[in-house]
């Protein structure tokens, strides 16, 4: 879209779009919003009738707007309830009531004195079938997390975009691969054979930036997939052809801020569009850092301007940080999200730096979303290892402070960091296992802790095998921990196949390596199996067999957890539900040992077998279990 | 007391007790259950008429009286409800009701074949005027902890006793070395002085043990002073000479478990009695030991027998587990926890090893005793680093699991441990006073966290001064920390002047080493201040000034708390109430630094000077604060 018009212009100069709102709706596509003379940027670009909430807000962007009066020029039970003007000259803030409009196209037109100076039609689309019913993701589902840049090329034809700042650079590995939506869409076999339910994919709009743009969270348009990854209409493809393989789509969406590129950095909607506007306005280099602070948004005995500190910060030059006290920003925002949901057929939001937004906009946020879609799902990321610091933010939570949220869940950052820490503590009285069993008696802090997303890793974080000392045996153990928790699980593309990264510090490089396959020269190929070494095949084939078992366990989905308090190196776990039992056992010691099962009656109950679900060997019961080895075993138990 | 009785003996071989009722409420003594021939076993031993709680057990013990009636000889609106009979011989279970009784001496009888075989008096008291409404300790308080035998030997007659096995050594650690009763009465002037309001007194009780019997945490009867301590008419004097010097005292109860010479370990009240009991009964050196894991009894996932394993497991061979599943033992520890309040005056207990007993009996027990004495105060120890764990025993605590507590505090262990590891860590960006800022966001979890007690040490700890590293700006950090914090303070004997241990592992010999002055040959001696060193005098002057202006410092009893982010080191709390305003400043700088006082604004207000309550001097809030070194500057503001 354009983002300038020339003020005034004669109505007669206009070019009326040839593409009819009837082949609009035909190819779902959205880029409804036509300006006579497609010079007005008008966001969001389209909307439904028969939405939750019955009110919309459309920012119109143009040159020197502010004084033109707007009216519906042809609408059906449409009112306009008012045009708020900020102190921008470009910008003007329409408010629609939609509560008794029927789907159809609109047209608004802009005046001045009386005269016509510009019109630009609006499409209010048909809802699809049951999309206010939508299931989120679930403990049903497994996710997956990709980074859309490094995962597959399955079009290199958009590595490079005319109008995008950065062009590819696969030997640069903070430079754009090459990684797209047809990637994934090709991806799809593959995913849906390993057993994975849900795809979380970092965030795919459009993030024009100098550099650094591949991890796409400097949003530069919040309507538009990057070129570079495909259009629109390829996303909505993408979700309709993932349903088609029971997988759903959970798209990374960024509230707190924007990237630098953004047109707004040219022409703020509002004066208080940022924060730090007027101090970045009279200096771009004049940038205040979030503290990164994050109890202060919670702690009773924090000052504002330390909260201030935290929340209004920028997390980089690149990224502005967005003022959600703004009203207009904040329905901007939570509008945003909607579109994303309804267009494109989303499962789930996975909402980026979560704490970091202003707080009473984060609850405006979730709750406009989960009362749009009362079953679907948010997971926020609050990156603490605190779980009373989690929980905060989680629907539910009767907070001591009053503060409501209303995302469903949260990323299980404490659980995360004390599974990684757990297994690599050697195991005595005091370190070890012990850690991991005492951490989900904290589970208690959270509204409901089943509904937070367990990860072994992301795009954040250093690899798991490289984590685990390149063990194959914590490995599995990590993984069956995440798997069969009582927790979403969430895992990161190339786990499945051990990929690696150095252990100290960030290396988003690595982390965010190249999936091997994904590209056409690629030596290794996991779509087809090409080049596997043992070991990814090892773990390849435990995961997939796992994944696959879950898919149709409600042991694991909704079962009752029982654990036993570690000893000797060994954790049990029981997940159980109806005829279901699956006992759980993790064992540290690397010589072989007899585990007694006695203690572990109250999970095995009369049962006097179990087979192992991954190498299907049957066990008796009735007698001590042989450990011979490391590892983990899950049996099924039966009579 | 003796503990046999010969049955039957003949009415007419009872020697009439010459102790008069009259004298024994004039010189206030409590044993006053006389059994005609002192060889039944009462308690408790006395009672009193008009308790809130209307029910009294009585337990008799006395050879072979299980098939023996009781009925009342003289009794006034006293009503006996029942005898409850156990599978012991030796024990009966008197329940009578007072709710109409007066004060009186009652005599009660056992009958066989209704004829009189025993009786003894048992005395209904005079309750003191106003124990009902008595205050517990509080915010305004500061606690004094006390080691009683290596406090001070006020009288050195009774470092020996006849009927006690273990003999005074001072020459070894771990031996009794003679510290008594009358050694705190003879320090109340110091303590008085030093600005102490209370005094938590390490158990009294008789441990009539083979060794290691100076802690007094292995009782061997529950209703009498240890003879080396004193007697319970001591004990009675000092907590009424201490209240004239304004000071409380708490009892320390041990609810948990007993020491292994109690004399129910010959001859049980039940077969429930103790945990492991016919295990014990049958191979005494087969004791099943506490796991200490203590989030079994909270967590929602661990099965009944780890819990099992923590609460009933014993703490050593030498104290067997008291089983307070047992109705009897609880009710005869709940009354006698009721009886030594009532009886020595005290204002508040300190209960060990609180997750240890059984939950549902904490709930009764601590219900019990708030019931009776509403603004009494119970301190209980829960030693984890974990707040949310701390958080579940704290009246007021809604709970996951709808588990209720009545005690109205809890011992701040994560508070002291981030204390001490924020002190001792070099200041960065993730550690230091960062570690202490964001630990008080947790106090979310509480129900009531400044009812908690924040210590900076307590007998089972390492010298606060030595875990510092002898560096006595970093122990007035700590202590000003404690001492100015929004909880109830309190301080270990000896800490005033920095008494030293190791700081690995437990050393508690040397923390628990004899308070100078408190024996009569001792060359340094703190009462009278002679030979002590110059940085135990700089801490002893920095404690009694601190707790001195903390008595009549609303601020800090009461105050708003706000906190600023650590920042370069330097770390800033204020409490606020009314006219009086204190910035304390928490620097690790060695170097001079100039502080910008512009972000505290928010404590500062329209203050423009403060005074140094310790050094007296005098700043300009007008400009930067000099800080010309490490410390803590504690300013009261001023316009």
């Amino acid at each position: 879209m354009s983002s300038h018009y020339s003020y005034p212009t004669p109505l007669g100069q206009h070019r009326i779009s040839k593409l009819s709102s009837r082949l609009l709706l035909g190819c779902a596509l959205s880029v409804s919003a036509m300006s006579v003379n497609a010079a007005l940027n008008v966001e969001p670009m389209s909307w439904w009738a028969g939405m939750q909430q019955p009110t919309l807000q459309i920012l119109i962007a143009g040159d020197n707007i502010r004084d033109t009066q707007v009216k519906l020029i042809k609408a059906e039970g449409v009112t306009l309830n008012s045009v708020d003007k900020t102190d921008s000259n470009d910008h003007l803030f329409v408010n629609l009531d939609l509560s008794q409009a029927k789907p159809q196209q609109l047209t608004l037109g802009l005046y001045k004195d009386d005269q016509l100076v510009d019109q630009f039609d609006y499409e209010l689309q048909t809802r699809q079938k049951g999309s206010r019913d939508r299931q989120g993701f679930s403990n049903k589902d497994v996710i997956y997390l990709i980074t859309p840049d490094r995962f597959a090329n399955g079009n290199p034809d958009n590595d490079n975009h005319p109008d995008m700042l950065e062009k590819a650079d696969r030997s640069f590995d903070g430079g754009r691969h090459g990684g797209d939506i047809m990637g994934i869409r090709k991806a799809l076999p593959y995913l849906h054979n390993l057993g994975v339910t849900q795809l979380w994919i970092n965030p795919l709009l459009e993030n024009n930036q100098q550099k650094y743009s591949y991890h796409g969270y400097s949003t530069t348009d919040f309507y538009k997939i990057d070129p570079r990854f495909g259009s629109n209409q390829e996303y909505q493809a993408l979700v309709e052809e993932a349903q088609t393989f029971g997988i759903g789509i959970i798209q990374d969406v960024v509230v707190n801020h924007m990237g630098s590129g953004h047109k707004w950095m040219s022409s703020m909607p509002s004066n208080t569009w940022i924060n730090g506007q007027s101090r970045w306005l009279k200096d771009p280099t004049d940038v205040s850092y979030s503290s990164h602070r994050r109890t202060t948004v919670q702690d009773p005995y924090s000052v504002n301007a330390d909260t201030v500190d935290f929340s209004d910060g920028w997390f980089d030059v690149t990224m502005p940080d967005l003022n959600q006290r703004d009203p207009h920003m904040a329905t901007y925002l939570i509008q945003n999200s909607i579109w994303w949901v309804e267009y494109a057929g989303l499962s789930g939001i996975r909402e980026d730096t979560y704490s970091y937004a202003d707080k009473d906009f984060l609850t405006a946020w979730s709750k406009a979303i989960m009362d749009e879609y009362p079953h679907f799902n948010i997971v926020g990321e609050e990156w603490s290892s605190n779980p009373v610091t989690v929980s905060y933010w989680q629907a539910g939570k009767k907070n001591a402070d009053g503060y409501q949220s209303f995302a469903p869940s949260m990323m299980d950052f404490p659980l995360y960091d004390t599974l990684i820490a757990s297994l690599t503590k050697e195991e005595n009285w005091g370190a070890g296992f012990i850690d991991l069993y005492q951490m989900l008696a904290n589970d208690v802090v959270y509204a409901n802790p089943s509904q937070l997303v367990l990860f072994e890793g992301n795009h954040d974080t250093n690899r798991i095998y490289s984590l685990l000392k390149n063990d194959i045996e914590l490995y599995k153990m990590a993984m069956a921990y995440v798997l069969t928790s009582n927790r979403i699980p969430q895992i990161f593309y190339g786990s499945e196949i051990v990929m690696q990264s150095p252990t100290e510090d960030r290396n988003d490089g690595a982390v965010r390596a190249d999936f091997p396959g994904g590209w056409p020269q690629d030596s290794v190929n996991v779509f087809t199996g090409k080049g596997l070494n043992a070991q990814q095949t090892e773990a390849l084939t435990f995961v997939r067999t796992l994944l696959n078992y879950r898919k149709n366990s409600l042991a694991i989905q909704q079962g009752k957890l029982q654990h036993f308090v570690p000893k000797d190196g060994v954790y049990v776990q029981s997940r159980h539900q109806g005829d279901e039992t699956l006992l759980i056992i993790y064992n540290k010691n690397s010589q072989a040992i007899e585990l007694d099962l006695q203690r572990f009656k109250p999970a095995i109950n009369d049962n006097t077998a179990g087979v192992d679900i991954i190498s299907k060997q049957s066990y008796s019961l009735s007698k001590p279990l042989t450990l011979s080895n490391k590892g983990v075993t899950i049996l099924k138990l039966n009579r």
